[in-house]
C-alpha cells in the first residue's frame, strides 16, 4: 500500500468525459489498496476566461479580487470529481484551499506557499475516503483565497505530498514523461525513466516545460518523488510509466548527460568598450534588476586600452525594456554603443553525472565545431553547460549533440 | 445618512457592462453619504450550466458537492462587481459565504440560514468600503459550503440587512415594482408604493413572483424594510421608485385589497364516493404529503348516504405522483372513482384591510357571476379569498375583479 497524491492538470479535466476517465484511473488506485488524495486544475479555457473578465474591468486590478474570482475555475473542477468518483462508488470529498487549509503568504495573485495542514488529508485517507483538492490557491493572512500563480496546481501538489508524506507524486500531464529532448526535433529521443530533481529544474527552466519549475523546486526541499505521465496514454489497463523525478541518490545508473535543452526565447546585448573600472558589472545590472529584467548569462571580454565589451542574455521579451534602461544609462556608464541580437538560441546539455566526469564541456564544443556552429557566449554551471548559437543552428545542433553523448534510442 | 443593502440578481449582473452599470448605481448610493453592503447572484445563465454539469455525472448527487460547485458563480460576481466599484473609484471589497460568516444548517442544496454575523460588515461599512457580497450561499456545519436553494440570494440580502440592522433592504430586479395585478393582462394595473408582508406572502405565493416567499417571511420576521426596484429602468440621474415591502403599521392609507393574483399551475382532484370516517382526510393527505405532495385547498362534500365526495388542489406538476398515491390506496381508502382536472387556476383576492372590512368575498362572487364563470372550489383566509376557476377564464375574471375592486389606474 502506497500514499499517492494525483495532480491532473487543465487538459485532463477539460469536460465532463475527461473528468469521467480521471475517475476512473483514481478508483484504480484506490482499487489497488493505495490511499489516494487528488489535486485538480480548472477545466481548460475556464482560467483563461475568468482572466478576461478582470482584465476587461480593471487594467490595474486589485489583486486579492482577482484571486477570488480566478479561483473558482478549480472548485468547480474538484467538485465535479468528487461527485465522479461518487457516481463509481468511491468514496471522496472536495476541499478548497482554505478548507485544507493551505496557508500562503499575501503576495496575492502569485502567493508563495508558507504552510500545509496534512491532517485533514491524512484522516480522510485513512478512513478510506479520497479528497479532491482545488489546487492553485490557498488561503492568505486576513482570510482572503490567494492564487499561487499560472501553473500553481502542480506546487500544491507537491505541498500537499509533502505534507501527507506521500511515497508519491503522480502529476498527470499531457506528455508521457519527460525526454532526453524534445522529441519533435529529435524522434529517437528518449523517456527518462528517473531523473534528478536538480536535472528536472535545469531542464524545465530551459525549455522542457513539463512541470512548474517552482514545484521541482519545493519537491527537491521536501524530498517529494514527483513522477509525470500521461492523463491520455494508458497501457492495458494501467498507466504507462512515466518519468520519476528523484533524489540524484535514487539513480542508480546515472548518465553522464541526462538531456539536451534548447530555448528560442532569448536575446544577446552587447555593450561596447565600457570604461573597465572596479564596479562597472554592478552599475550595468543593478539598474536592470531594478527595472525587472532578469539577466542570465553574462561574459566580460579582457579589458584593452582601458574599456571593455559587456554581453549578456536575456528573455527575449525583456530586450526592449533593457534597451531602454541602457539608453537612460548611456552617459553614467560612458559605452560607445549597444549591439542587440534576437536571432539567437541557447543550447544546455544538463546532468549530474558531469558534476564526476571531466570532458563534458570539451565534447560539446568539438560537436558544435564539426558541425560549422560558432558559440557565442558559453556558461557552466555543475551539471550544466549552456552556450549561445544562431537561432537557425537550434535543430542541427540539439541532434549532433543527442547522439554525441550517445543518447539516441536504439 | 442610511444604511443600505442593495441585491441584484442574475440578469442585473449578466456581463460585464450590466455589472459596471450596478457599479454606477452603488456609487451612487455611496455618494449620497449612504453606507451600502451589496448582494449579488451568479451572472444569468451560469448556475444553470454548473447545475447541468452536477446532473450529466450524477442524476443522485451528493448535495455538499453539488453545493461547492454551483456556489462558485456567485464568487465570480462578487469578485468582478468588486473590481467594477474599486475602477470607478469607491473602496470595496468581495466576500464568500464563509468569510462573513453566515451560517446555515445541514440542509445542503436547500439549506435554512441559522445565523448571520454582522460585524465584519458594519466594521468595513463604518470604514466606508462597500462589502460586495456572494448571495445564494453559507457555511454549513463540518465547514462545508451550503447553499439556499434556487433564488436564494434574496433571502441572503434581507438576512445580511437584519444582521447589520439595515435601514432598507434594495432588491433589484427585472420588474419595476409590486403591482395590484400582472400588467399583462391589466394594462391598467397600478404599482403599489408601499405593501405589507403578509400581502407580499399571498401574492408571491399565489403568482407574483417577483420575491422569493422565503426572503419575505424572513423579512417580516426580522421587520427588514424591502424594496423592490428595476435594475433597468431609471429616473433622471436615479433610481425609479419601487414597491416598499413594510409592516402593515407602515401604510397610512390601506387599500381593503392590495392586489388580484393568479396561477395557471393547478390541477384539481376529486375522490369520489369515500366512506365518511372519521380519520378519512389524514388517511388521504398523510400518503400525500409523504409523497411530497403539497396540497393547497381542500373541500369536503357534506356526507349522503355514508360517503362522500373530498376535493383538493395542488401544483400541476404534482398530478402525477398523487394519482399514484391514489391508485396505491384505492382498497384502503374505499373510494369509487378519482376525476382530475388540469385545466383550472386559482384567482386570489389579497388584501389586510380585509380584516376589518365585511364582503370582500361576496363582492368576489358577485363580480364573477355577473361575467357568468363557474367557482369549483372556495377557500379563504383572513386576508386572502381563493376561488378556483376554468382556466380559460383566467383573464377575464384578473380584470373584471381589478375594476371591482377599484384597483383600474386612473
Amino acid at each position: 500500500m502506497s500514499r499517492i497524491v494525483m495532480k491532473f492538470g487543465g487538459t485532463s479535466v477539460a469536460d465532463l468525459d475527461r473528468i469521467r476517465n480521471v475517475a476512473r484511473r483514481v478508483k484504480r488506485e484506490v482499487d489497488a489498496g493505495n490511499e489516494v488524495a487528488v489535486v485538480v486544475s480548472a477545466m481548460s479555457g475556464v482560467t483563461n476566461q475568468l482572466v478576461g473578465y478582470v482584465d476587461s474591468l480593471s487594467k490595474l486590478h486589485d489583486p486579492r479580487e482577482y484571486d477570488a474570482v480566478v479561483a473558482t475555475g478549480e472548485n468547480v473542477t474538484s467538485g465535479l470529481l468528487a461527485i465522479a468518483l461518487q457516481e463509481l462508488g468511491v468514496k471522496a470529498r472536495s476541499w478548497q484551499g482554505w478548507q485544507i487549509p493551505l496557508r500562503t503568504d499575501d503576495a496575492f495573485g502569485k502567493a508563495r506557499i508558507e504552510g500545509v495542514d496534512g491532517n485533514l488529508l491524512i484522516e480522510r485517507m485513512q478512513a478510506g475516503e479520497v479528497s479532491v483538492v482545488a489546487g492553485f490557491q490557498g488561503i492568505g493572512p486576513d482570510n482572503r483565497i490567494a492564487t499561487l500563480g499560472r501553473g500553481g496546481s502542480d506546487t500544491s501538489a507537491v505541498a500537499l505530498a509533502a505534507a501527507v508524506k506521500a511515497d508519491r507524486c503522480d502529476i498527470y500531464t499531457d506528455v508521457d514523461g519527460v525526454y532526453t529532448t524534445d522529441p519533435r526535433i529529435v524522434p529517437r529521443a528518449r523517456k527518462l525513466p528517473r531523473i534528478a530533481y536538480e536535472e528536472m529544474l535545469e531542464l524545465a527552466s530551459v525549455g522542457a516545460k513539463v512541470l512548474q519549475t517552482r514545484s521541482v523546486e519545493l519537491a527537491m526541499k521536501e524530498r517529494v518523488r514527483v513522477q509525470v505521465l500521461s492523463s491520455f496514454a494508458e497501457a492495458d489497463g494501467g498507466d504507462l510509466p512515466g518519468s520519476l523525478v528523484v533524489d540524484e541518490d535514487e539513480i542508480v545508473e546515472k548518465e553522464i548527460v541526462a538531456g539536451i535543452a534548447y530555448s528560442r526565447d532569448e536575446a544577446k546585448v552587447t555593450i561596447r568598450r565600457v570604461p573597465d573600472r572596479p564596479g562597472i558589472a554592478a552599475s550595468i545590472f543593478g539598474p536592470l534588476s531594478d527595472a525587472g529584467v532578469n539577466v542570465d548569462m553574462i561574459v566580460q571580454n579582457t579589458s584593452a586600452d582601458g574599456t571593455t565589451d559587456m554581453t549578456f542574455t536575456l528573455s527575449r521579451t525583456d530586450l526592449p525594456r533593457a534597451q531602454v534602461v541602457m539608453e537612460e544609462n548611456k552617459e553614467k556608464l560612458g559605452y560607445t554603443e549597444i549591439l542587440t541580437d534576437s536571432n539567437v538560441a541557447k543550447i544546455s546539455v544538463v546532468g549530474v553525472g558531469m558534476r564526476s566526469h571531466a570532458g563534458v564541456a570539451a565534447t560539446m564544443f568539438k560537436t558544435l565545431a564539426a558541425k560549422g556552429i560558432n558559440i557565442e557566449v558559453i556558461s557552466t554551471s555543475e551539471i550544466k553547460v549552456s552556450v549561445l548559437i544562431g537561432a537557425e543552428y537550434t535543430e542541427l545542433a540539439v541532434r549532433a549533440l543527442h547522439t554525441a553523448y550517445g543518447l539516441d534510442a536504439a
